[in-house]
């Protein structure tokens, strides 16, 4: 078995995660996170917030997974989102164009049969909508689009200045077309993004200075054998393009290590310009070294410029647009078109003044030619250039409307949780004992917080240990009670699902009512007083209290 | 403007609610939380999570929405979760049969032509699962089903121990008709639900005694008008069919009234017969009363029986059973089955222990009759009854198998968001200004928990105020910062998206380092330290603290 199997194994067994619908054959791409898996997710998920909704200030916001086709026609997915499908002529198995290899020798990896040509097969899951199957929807394959859809109110919320970020943690979906990677490689899983608004030409980002010095591994696009430098100086030398970028990479990789991706399993890859999404001009992913996939992608950290905005105003002639107040007014010279009345007049009658604010309307490049045509009331009404007189007036301006640009740091959280358990899993001798395996997930990730054992279930131990589970409880602690097998098997029950701490009720607690709080990693343990346990706990898990000033060591 | 109207104009201008892709027309049934109703609906989830994952101790789940057919099948989606749906002739316009009234004179509602026939139509949004559109895949019309077809894992994951309970908040989706009651009637949208397996002839609860006191309004199923009594006397007279309905009955009610449902406004009233789902054999619903659309299911309590478990069982040949202990071993006097092998020997030759095994698997029914018939490799094979001995044996039975029943409460998010703002949502005259609107959603709840204003935006006032935000926000408080307009505007503001408090920094505070906290109820201000601040403002909105006891009134 390899590590990949090693650590499913255990998910599978201690309801971390598991296929999907498993009693029906399952189905690839399909997995369901169990008791332990789901917890492991929400903590993953709420960490997340910490990090973007409160120290960011993004607020989050939670649209539908079902969208109209209009909206994924502008954003470019109808056409896009495609992957090259080749179908076996005697198998039938369906596969990925670009994964065939040459060991294959053009033919069927299955069967060995010859293959079909190959066709653009949309990732897009396809619905209709209502009873009459004319409304196409398909489930979203990225959250961002119902933000930018929403950006007029987006925008009138934070009050139309720039720049500000929006959240949105979800589920999205890409019908893949045979996915056999397991976990790794889903049809439906959990993503977390901010999508940030920013002035087209000011990505300077105000907290700059806070991350300048942060070390990070990068693969720049040309250059793919790694280097370590610091953010700031990435950013001086142009292999970052600009600090909003720099900025996001940085709390990216501070993110990850804080859920315990090892910084020496981390990577920062720039995209290769033929593997850029449509709407990037510049991507980052964050990528961890596994051990049977070699690096995969957690995080994509792109700098999308206006290309969804602006797709989105055109297709729904929607004003995506902010004023931009200049710090100072400027004052330009323009040229100012008037109209002679006094030729328009007789010319167009009634009329004549609607003609002549359709030609203010116009910009200077539309009004060169030797005629120029104007729509009033549906007809076009044709005017002879000499007809208009030019002014120069010297204006003062205020500002400007832009199309902000949109920054955006993508996590797939289904990943980090896997690369977390392989991350985190260990195989350890032990000195009086065989094997144990331990999870080593950082204390605030735990699913478990706390578990709690009587040394043995007589003698009153119960009663006294469902109290202190009761206490924890009440602290909104995720408390484990256990009374089942022998101390050592329950220690090791919980080593291997990661719970940080088991506090053990024993004899000694009928006598002197202290307890002993068990730390997962170093085994050792410290006795405390009972009415300090709760408190004590709390200060383990947030690592506000050491493990060895805790209590009195044992 | 109605109630409805005017609490949804200030949804979409403040950010709550607003129907998803509005610049493309919008379609019916699918609306976002915006930046405040993501938050509010977050907490209410979470309030969820205390009481159904923390207090009794349901571990949640998270599986796809996306479900493969065979599962939908067994569970009887595919045949039975259907609307009939009826087309205009002339306008082509849909509806749904049921929702046609009297008033129209069996004619279209819109445009008053000739209506088609009634037809059935599966509310399931369905889609194709990979690229060759054989598999046929749906999106989940409620979360239940993954945690139906995990059972075999998860009741391993509890021990093999009856009742346990797996929740889960996730979307489901209803293709609708023709949704014509905004936020009320979703395509798409967020359930809470637990599903608690129990032993089938064991419905009493453990902590029944905790509830058995609590006052409810009723609406029985032959009764539909309404009686108040407390949960244990309508188990007692059988209004309730048992305690396990009961006690969850009791905690909705509980769970509701602390998200801020007003009790006079809220019922349960058991469905009828004909409104039960397929898989039902009792359902309550916890209604509550709105303006426009008078009462609204906001939970579901149902008993769902085995229906489920025993489907899923028959149609993936799974073992769906818990095998429980009885308190003490039951001596019970089976007859057996004695092949003559003298006979059988002869007969059969090679085969005749194959024979002798299948009739030793028969029930005695099956032995009754003048033949009995087995099946050996495929072949049937005539058994004479003279062949077979019987004897009668006692033997020491420890238990048996049961499939289990099921209790499943089922909450709609998404409503219980919008009922909240309904109930919550005031305008009310202030003596010396005009009227304000003041959301009154309870303090542990509302979207933004503390907003922080400098007086002036001068007199180092601001640098002040950033620095009572950090602190606030330092403690995972979602803050704003408003610096904009006069202070009594900035107030409404935050009176109208429900914040509970505000803390003010003044030209005291440059004295002796103290600020106002503003109650959003009472209007009442409190002068505290600096330094307190933090402390003061977490009580108030937790309870620990009451604004009487707060510091200084002013």
């Amino acid at each position: 078995m390899d590590k990949y199997e090693r650590v499913i194994e255990m998910a599978k067994r201690r309801g971390f995660l598991w296929q999907s619908f498993e009693i029906y054959g399952a189905t690839a791409g399909f997995w369901d996170f169990g008791p332990l898996g789901a917890i492991l997710k929400r903590r993953i998920e709420n960490l997340w917030r910490e990090f973007y909704v409160i120290n960011e200030g993004f607020y989050e916001v939670d649209g539908p997974t079902i969208g109209i086709e209009d909206v994924f026609t502008a954003s470019g997915h109808v056409r896009g989102f495609v992957d090259l499908v080749v179908e076996c002529k005697k198998c039938g198995e369906m596969f990925r164009a670009d994964h065939l290899t040459e060991k294959h020798n053009g033919g069927c990896p299955e069967c060995g049969g010859v293959l079909g040509d190959p066709y653009a097969f949309n990732l897009m899951f396809k619905t209709a909508i209502g009873p009459d199957s004319k409304r196409i929807g398909y489930l979203r394959p990225e959250t961002a689009q119902n933000i930018f859809t929403a950006f007029g109110r987006l925008v009138r919320f934070y009050r139309n200045k720039l720049p500000f970020g929006v959240a949105q943690i979800g589920k999205v979906y890409r019908n893949e077309i045979s996915p056999r990677q397991g976990v790794i490689r889903l049809r439906e899983f959990t993503q977390a993004e901010a999508e940030i608004f920013v002035h087209p030409w000011e990505k300077r980002h105000p907290r700059f200075g806070s991350v300048a010095d942060t070390v990070v591994r990068l693969y720049p696009k040309e250059k793919q054998d790694g280097i370590n430098i610091t953010v700031g100086e990435a950013v001086e030398k142009g292999i970052i393009a600009h600090q909003f970028l720099g900025y996001h990479i940085a709390l990216a990789q501070s993110f990850l290590t804080d859920v315990g991706i090892p910084l020496e399993k981390l990577r920062f890859r720039q995209h290769r310009v033929d593997e850029r999404a449509h709407y990037a001009v510049d991507c980052w992913d964050a990528e961890t070294l596994t051990d049977r996939f070699e690096w995969i992608e957690l995080v994509g950290i792109a700098d999308r410029t206006d290309y969804d905005l602006k797709s989105h105003s055109e297709h729904a002639n929607a004003d995506m647009r902010v004023f931009v107040s200049y710090d100072r007014p400027k004052t330009v010279e323009q040229l100012v078109i008037k109209p002679d009345m006094g030729v328009l007049g007789p010319k167009f009658k009634d009329m004549a003044a609607k003609v002549a604010d359709a030609l203010k309307a116009l910009s200077i490049d539309q009004l060169r030619g030797e005629e120029i045509a104007v729509k009033i009331d549906g007809k076009i009404v044709r005017i002879d250039p000499k007809w208009i007189e030019y002014e120069r007036v010297t204006e003062e301006v205020q500002g400007e409307y832009v199309v902000p640009h949109i920054i955006e740091p993508s996590y797939g959280i289904d990943r980090i949780v896997y690369a977390l358990l392989e991350h985190s899993f260990e195989e350890e001798c032990v000195e009086d004992d065989d094997a144990r395996i331990v999870l080593r997930i950082p204390p605030n990730i735990a699913p478990i917080q706390v578990a709690v054992f009587p040394l043995l279930s007589k003698d009153g131990l119960v009663e006294c240990a469902k109290r202190v589970e009761s206490l924890l409880r009440q602290n909104k602690l995720l408390v484990d009670y256990d009374e089942s097998g022998t101390i050592g098997r329950r220690y090791r029950r919980h080593d291997e699902i990661g719970t940080p701490l088991a506090v053990t009720i024993d004899h000694q607690t009928l006598d002197d009512d202290t307890v002993t709080i068990r730390d997962r990693d170093s085994m050792e343990q410290v006795r405390v007083r009972t009415d300090e346990v709760v408190e004590i706990v709390c200060g383990l898990l947030s690592g506000d209290v050491s493990f060895e000033g805790a209590g009195t060591r044992i």
